[in-house]
C-alpha cells in the first residue's frame, strides 16, 4: 500500500464536506482504528476507509454531474429512490479518484458501508459498524451494539441493519433489498454459530 | 363462478386446522366481507380466499409430502429459511386441489396473502390486510390500521408491511425480499399521489 497523505487527504475532506459530516468522518475513523485493533484487521486501511466512508455525501449532484458513475447497487433510475444510499457507490469513486485510494477492499468497504452485502470482509464489516456506533450517534439500543460489537461483529452488523431498517420504516423510507438480503445472510449465520455449540 | 358449498368447505377446513387457526380463518373471512363491501370488490370472492387463506397452515409438511409444489416465492431450498410464508404459495395448491377453488385471482390472493407483491389487486389487498387487523389480532399501531384500512387501503397495506418487518426483526426472522420490494413499491405509489394532490 501506498503512502497515505492524511493531513492532505483531511484539508482535502474538510473542504470539501460540511462540518458535521467531516467530525462525523473523523469519529468513524477513530471507531475503526479502536474496532481494528481489538478484532486483528488491517488498521492503516480501516482508518483510511472510515476517514472516507462519507466523502460523496451532500456532494451527490456535483459528483454525478462530473460524470462519476454509480454501481450495480443504485442504477441511474434508482437514485432518487434510494437517495441516502447514492453517496456509498458513489464514494468509493471519489475516493479512487479524487483522494488516490488504489486498494479494492477499502473501496469495497465504501460501497457497501450503508447497505451491507453478503459475505462482508472483516474490513467491510468494521466500516459497517464503525459509521452506526462512533461517539456522536444516539439511538435506541446503541449502547449494546457499541459493547457487542468488540466481542461479536457479526451479531453487531445485525443489529446495526435491523437499527436502519427501523429508520427506513419510521421515516417512511424505501428499503433497499440488498439491506434484508445482507441481514438474512447474517441471521443465517448466527443460527448456525448455534447449532456447532 | 361455480356454487361454493360453504357448509362442506368449513367442515373439512374444521377438521384440517386447529381450533386457533380455523377461528382466525372465520375472522378473516368477515372483515374481508366488510372491507369487501365498504371498498367495492366482489364480496363472494374475497369471503373464499378469507376464509381459505390459511388452509395449509400448520400442515406444510403433510401437503409437501403429498407431492403439492411451491412457487417462485419459496423455491425447496428457501423452505426452512422462511417456514412462517411456506403455507401462502402452499395454500393456494391445496384451495385449489382440496378445496375445489378455480379462480385465479382468489388463488393468488391466498399466495400473496404474506409478502403481499407489487400491484396488488383490490382482492390481494383486501385479504393481506384482513388477516393482519381481523378482531383477534393484536399489536402495536392495530387499531390505527384498521381505522385506515376503510379509507385508505394502500397505506393499510404499508402500515402491515411495517409490522410484519418490524416482528421479524424483533423475533431474528428472515425479512423475505419480496415484502421490502411490495413495501416500497406502495410508499413510492403513496409518494407519487402526494404529488399529484
Amino acid at each position: 500500500m501506498k503512502q497515505f497523505d492524511y493531513g492532505k487527504v483531511k484539508e482535502q475532506l474538510k473542504e470539501a464536506l460540511d462540518k458535521k459530516r467531516y467530525d462525523h468522518s473523523i469519529r468513524t475513523m477513530r471507531t475503526c482504528i479502536e474496532l481494528s485493533k481489538a478484532l486483528g484487521c488491517d488498521v492503516e486501511k480501516a482508518k483510511i476507509a472510515g476517514l472516507l466512508h462519507d466523502c460523496a455525501k451532500g456532494l451527490e449532484e456535483k459528483y454525478l454531474l462530473m460524470g462519476y458513475g454509480l454501481s450495480d447497487i443504485i442504477s441511474t433510475d434508482l437514485i432518487d429512490s434510494y437517495k441516502a444510499l447514492v453517496h456509498s457507490p458513489l464514494g468509493a469513486q471519489v475516493a479512487q479518484r479524487e483522494y488516490g485510494v488504489e486498494e479494492e477492499d477499502i473501496l469495497n468497504a465504501i460501497t457497501y458501508h450503508t447497505t451491507g452485502r453478503e459475505g462482508m470482509t472483516l474490513l467491510e464489516k468494521i466500516v459497517f459498524v464503525a459509521d452506526a456506533i462512533e461517539p456522536g450517534r444516539m439511538y435506541e439500543d446503541i449502547d449494546k451494539i457499541r459493547e457487542i460489537a468488540f466481542v461479536d461483529l457479526d451479531k453487531a452488523v445485525i443489529e446495526v441493519m435491523n437499527a436502519n431498517i427501523r429508520h427506513c420504516l419510521q421515516t417512511k423510507r424505501l428499503v433497499h433489498p440488498l439491506t434484508v438480503i445482507s441481514r438474512n445472510h447474517y441471521i443465517k449465520k448466527e443460527r448456525f454459530k448455534g447449532e456447532t455449540i
